[in-house]
């Protein structure tokens, strides 16, 4: 993704690219100096019929999984997400605007949303469920980082496929203000369900109960005792989790599971700066209480990704759905906004807006 | 289970009744003195027209789960086993034979298998799906406390039902000549897959490649990293990890499970001694590694057990399943028998004859 073409040939059109680049591989908690920005150049043109498309970035994603890609791979990890190299260009999913297409799918002025670098302008190879076409355009474009994009299909995929909800159950949602779990608390909202959230700040506890509908919310890093909190929240027990930090959250969470519980492992945000895993303690419960613990990742529902829009996109216009963005501007930004993640400093889904001109 | 009938009316026939009874709730490992041989009386008759019957016990089946049952009841396991009331007899499961009956289902003479006390005589209010007829005796009738009882039904559906199993997978089973583990051992391998499994010494670790017909089996005790261990046996991963034991096993078992692998969570042995469970900290490859991990009791799946009978009795005439069990004698053996069981002492199902004399 970071290939660049220096053009030198007649009518070279060759102009400078800024790019985030990792420093070396980060143990620990990440900051923003692990990440540089460099400049490099770029041609705006690629040769015909190289498949290849020219892409200008407008928005990058900032997503946790991102974390696992900064950790030097260790013989473990092979299933795992793939590291970045240390001294090149990360990569990520963005919003893009096609300038020069070798490509006969795309042309010109086409919208995309899919793997891009972490620079101004990308050369991709535009691959089935990697990247999509954008057709909706009536919608804000930073859309396609979140809801119309893979923490979108992430919560549909997620919520109803892995979580099999019933109206009327019970269900949790941990970093509940975040880009998948303000959309999951909706679904589940809308399907019926008793949701109740957590998250790390009295501003996205109020978010959770007051903008995104959440039947509850709370503070997890006010509580004393988070197995007292969920009891407190679900007199009756949780049907449903949404996983989504690990560690104590989900020791505190089986104890409070009702019978046939389903917990749907999305990440675990709270493990990824530790380089030694917190232990999860209640696990020999689940077989009394029946309950299924199942991870998954969008990469394996991207196939309904089109079903996903005709669902979401109708809600999104009635204004039935709600989305929370935090947008940092301007790619200098990008460390700063996507370190800023694994410290909770979001509020909603975070992007970098790299250029809004389109 | 532990109702008496102090018969006392003409014609009463009142005998002694040994029992096991719980001296009081444990913590840590368990031991013989935990459970003391009291002797009280029953009646042999049952009042006609309700609906109990009188049995004598025959076999007595040492079960994992009990374990949970002699600790203290506390706020968080009400989902968990019913505890032991101290003092009382215990229960479990066990083949009987009806000496008199009140309920028009049953007859003198009958044998059934299901719940009763841990004594020679107990008082049952037959109940479908906790207690069964037994049809077919020209097989050992201690069998049904192993491979034709809940064991035997706890295999059929945590490997069919839980572990979507496939021809060609590779399948891990812990405690693995245990009463449950011998018998996935033997459906893996009926079905076309790898199968590997531990134990706690080399008895038993012969018994599974010589006898059981595993492709693979290793000694857990001896094994100085348990990563290692299975990297060796699979490795291309594990597919299908039959759960038995819990704690350390489970973690080495993520980490070499493959993409989509699951997990049936039938019990975890290994943490039933503990007041204080073993961390489980490589939870969060899960995500990564689409990885179903699920909790499942063999009380969900009772209205099958016809259709288990009819799937396991024709290939146990044709001798292409074996049982192998640990048959301890008398009721006085009863506490040495199950404390046994969490000191790995038993080399397959663990049982007790309290009495061999139809």
């Amino acid at each position: 993704m970071e290939t660049i073409i220096m053009g030198g040939g007649i009518g070279a059109t060759v102009v400078s690219n800024k790019q985030v680049v990792l420093r070396d591989y980060v143990t620990g908690v990440p900051n923003e100096s692990d990440l540089v920005i460099t400049s490099t150049t770029v041609d705006l043109r690629v040769p015909a019929r190289s498949m290849t498309v020219l892409v200008k970035n407008l928005y990058l994603s900032c997503d946790p999984y991102m974390r696992n890609r900064m950790r030097k791979p260790n013989p473990w990890s092979s299933a795992t997400a793939q590291s970045f190299i240390p001294g090149k260009c990360i990569s990520g999913f963005g919003v893009s605007k096609v300038i020069d297409s070798g490509n006969p799918d795309y042309r010109e002025g086409d919208l995309l949303w899919g793997a891009v670098g972490w620079e101004e302008y990308s050369v991709i190879t535009p691959i089935p469920n990697l990247h999509f076409k954008i057709l909706h355009t009536d919608v804000p474009l930073s859309y396609y980082t979140g809801i119309l994009g893979m923490p979108g299909m992430t919560a549909y995929a997620g919520f109803y496929e892995v979580c099999s909800p019933k109206k009327g159950e019970t269900v949790f949602v941990s970093a509940a203000s975040g880009a998948v779990g303000q959309l999951v608390g909706q679904f589940a909202k809308m399907m019926g369900c008793y949701v109740v959230g957590s998250a790390g700040s009295k501003e996205k506890v109020d978010l959770l109960k007051n903008k995104l509908g959440f039947d509850d919310a709370f503070n997890y890093k006010e509580e004393k005792d988070l197995t007292v909190a969920l009891k407190r929240c679900f007199p009756q027990g949780i049907d449903i989790y949404f996983e989504n930090v690990g560690g104590k959250m989900l020791d505190a969470v089986i104890l409070n599971m009702r019978p046939h519980g389903r917990i749907a492992a999305c990440g675990m945000i709270s493990q990824y700066n530790l380089e030694n895993p917190e232990g999860v303690y209640n696990l020999s419960l689940i077989t009394y209480k029946r309950i299924r613990i199942e991870g998954f990742t969008v990469f394996d529902y991207f196939e309904k990704y089109s079903e996903f829009l005709e669902f979401v996109v109708p809600y999104m216009r009635e204004g039935k759905i709600t989305y929370v963005e935090d947008v940092a501007d301007g790619l200098e930004s990008a460390p700063a906004a996507l370190v800023g993640l694994f410290h909770g400093k979001n509020v909603g889904k975070q992007l970098v807006a790299v250029s809004r001109d389109l």
